[in-house]
């Protein structure tokens, strides 16, 4: 069922076909550094000769958690045997508590145990936990050796699997100990979201509305087109991830480490983050992706009180996410009410912050995000008492 | 006291000139992340500014050692603050079992309490121990930070802090886990190796001959003539420490991660580390320089052995490193025998062993160092026999 190119606004002219592919392969440019992601249905059958191709000779380590081995470990176990590849593996408790310096040392003593040399590689088998923990591992042991990503969440595959961020969390914060390692490949195999919960699932998916949020709003039309499709598992999934993938391919490439224009991908992180340190990073009120959520909706509805954008816009973004399942009110969180103060403080613990100004990505409309440096904490207090208030 | 310019061998024509300096200064060329090495009596002094001058702005966390911090560290403190640099600092128990993932938490917690950002930086005070744990801790804390060396024994100066290797201990072994991440500045202040033990002193000069037998026949020679200058404490002490550093530096430089031609710095090492592993690591028995030391003899002992270099070399080589006190004997190691089933297996251990044929730097003759691919191991067993007979 072709679709019309939704990833081809002005900015992106030049990018693949208008087509509705069953595999796409994404490139992200990072001169010797470069690597391919591979998107499609049952790519992990093919895990072994993919890998070989890329490094060839290479022995393994396959990490991944409790939930994700009993679903997906053995067809890649036999892919890789398959392919005449040595592997091992460890299987780690499911969960953010996995990301810790006590699971870091457990993985670099399992890659030690398995002999693993500069020139072998590291396979993260599962979601965005899996993959940050496994690739620091990867990244630091024996200073640093191959890396492959197999995400399984919709997370995954659309975010944390691309751009070489990995690390772990400690008890100052989350993310605050890690390395940027990129991986030598990406392989999407989006079959394995099938077993994926709704929840996660829709978690996911409100990091890759934000793709279309940040600058690209013909994906954003896609998207409000194609959601059901998407969410089904039509082959509108596949595309709706390869864009994603580019999108952020992109802005790699342009800022491998960080040091600017990777800032818009924090749309709705700020609120985001906030809101899941307010709940005290408890999964069962509130998963990372229904944090950025709230935190896309609230950016759009900011940016309209700043005059910045129209409440048409917002409506139209709130509307989709709430389609998609997804929460987009503070209120819609579970458990105890959230106050102003303690989003305040949160906000003012973020790392986006310097010298009592703050920093938020704010929008004009659909797709045309752009980062605010120095936005009055008493307009964002005003804000929050608006949006508390309801 | 002027001397011969000792480190211009025709190979490395071009360096500075035939003058023993109070003060120098040796580029690393790393491109973007190039760094200066100072090295001079008294620099701890200047620290505050010299690190202003680099990473304007910054705030800094000291990471030092108990006995250096009751030496070295006051003087540190008083430099930073009068620079205006706002610093802390965490003192961590002095020797090797400190490289630990422990310590490694304990140093990144320091950092994030100290609430440091990417822009400032971790000063290693110390020896190799705390320069490779606080350059591991700075390399991953907020996925990187700024760095800056404070090498305070003549190991450091003239090898661990060069390059930016840093990273930890495991129960595996020793150097498993770390990261390359250079250092903004390294200050070599040469009057901290006044308070130095002899015995450490020894040790770190078993390093600076090395490179003397690597590659610079014109250096050893220099070291021949002004071994007791340098370890009174002349100018020749910083003199010779130029030299290693330039030397090191070249290394570096045509080989940052550790493809290829950093290969030529283990001279000595693979039988030098086979000792200390069968000596279990027992300070008190071996330290690594003067298995290093008894290394490069072997070395030059084992090509004399296959024909490569002249007894009369050799010798050379043995009378300077017992002049400096240095051991150059297997038998000269206190406490028990150390049999050659141990040190076969210790050297198979070693990581540069490959299918069965073992890798050793060996030599044509002092100076003429090379790295030979495919040696024997029962051509090393008959050596070792004929050494341990002795
Ligand atoms: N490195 C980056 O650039 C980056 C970007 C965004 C997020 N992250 C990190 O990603 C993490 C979140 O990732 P996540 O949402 O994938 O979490 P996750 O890895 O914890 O996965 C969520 C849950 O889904 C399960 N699961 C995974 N695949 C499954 C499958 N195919 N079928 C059924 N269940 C499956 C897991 O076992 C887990 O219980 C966070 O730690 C976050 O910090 C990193
Ligand atoms: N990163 C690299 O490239 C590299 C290269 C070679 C060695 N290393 C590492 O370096 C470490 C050995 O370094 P080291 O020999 O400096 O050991 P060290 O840091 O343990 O120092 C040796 C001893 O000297 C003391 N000391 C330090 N400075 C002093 C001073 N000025 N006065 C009096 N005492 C002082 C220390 O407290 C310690 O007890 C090993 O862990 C080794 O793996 C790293
Ligand atoms: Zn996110
Ligand atoms: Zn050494």
């Amino acid at each position: 069922m072709p679709a019309g190119d939704p990833s081809a606004p002005a900015a992106h002219a030049g990018h693949a076909p208008a087509r509705v592919d069953k595999e796409h392969s994404v490139r992200v440019e990072l001169g010797a550094r470069s690597y391919d992601i591979l998107i499609g249905e049952g790519l992990i059958d093919r895990a072994g000769t993919e890998v070989a191709a890329r490094l060839p000779g290479a022995r393994v380590l396959v990490v991944t958690d409790e939930r994700v081995a009993k679903l997906h470990l053995g067809r890649l176990e036999i892919a890789l045997s398959g392919a005449g590849i040595a592997s091992s593996t460890l299987v780690l408790p499911a969960g953010e508590t996995t990301k810790s310096f006590a699971h870091l040392e457990r993985s670099v003593d399992a890659i030690l145990e398995a002999r693993l040399e500069r020139g072998d590689a590291v396979v993260a088998l599962g979601g965005g936990v899996i993959g940050d923990l496994a690739g620091f591992a990867s990244a630091v042991a024996k200073r640093g050796m191959g890396f492959v990503q197999v995400p399984t969440t919709l997370l995954a595959q659309v975010d944390s699997s691309v751009g070489g961020k990995t690390g772990i969390n400690t008890p100052r914060g989350k993310n605050l100990v890690g390395a940027f390692h990129q991986p030598a490949l990406v392989l999407s195999d989006v079959a394995t979201l099938d077993t994926l919960s709704p929840r996660e699932f829709a978690a996911g998916y409100a990091e890759v509305v934000k793709y279309g949020l940040i600058d690209r709003p013909d994906f954003f039309d896609f998207l409000e087109k194609n959601r059901a499709a998407i969410f089904a598992g039509g082959p509108e999934r596949a595309e709706a991830i390869r864009i994603s993938c580019e999108a952020k391919a992109a802005v790699v490439a342009a800022d491998e480490e960080e040091h600017g224009a990777r800032a818009l991908l924090n749309l709705g992180h700020t609120f985001g983050h906030a809101l899941e340190r307010a709940v005290g990073y408890d999964a069962a009120r509130l998963v990372h992706g229904e944090g950025v959520s709230i935190g896309m909706a609230l950016a759009h509805r900011f940016s309209v009180k700043l005059g910045l954008a129209t409440g048409q816009d917002a409506g139209r973004v709130a509307a989709h996410l709430r389609a998609a399942g997804l929460p987009t009110e503070i209120s819609a969180i579970p458990g105890p009410a959230i106050g102003r103060e303690t989003l305040m403080e949160a906000i003012a613990q973020d790392k986006k912050v310097s010298r009592g100004r703050l920093t938020f990505i704010l929008t004009r409309g659909i797709g045309r995000s752009f980062l605010a440096g120095g936005v009055d904490p008493a307009e964002v207090e005003g804000f929050l008492d608006e949006e508390l208030s309801q």
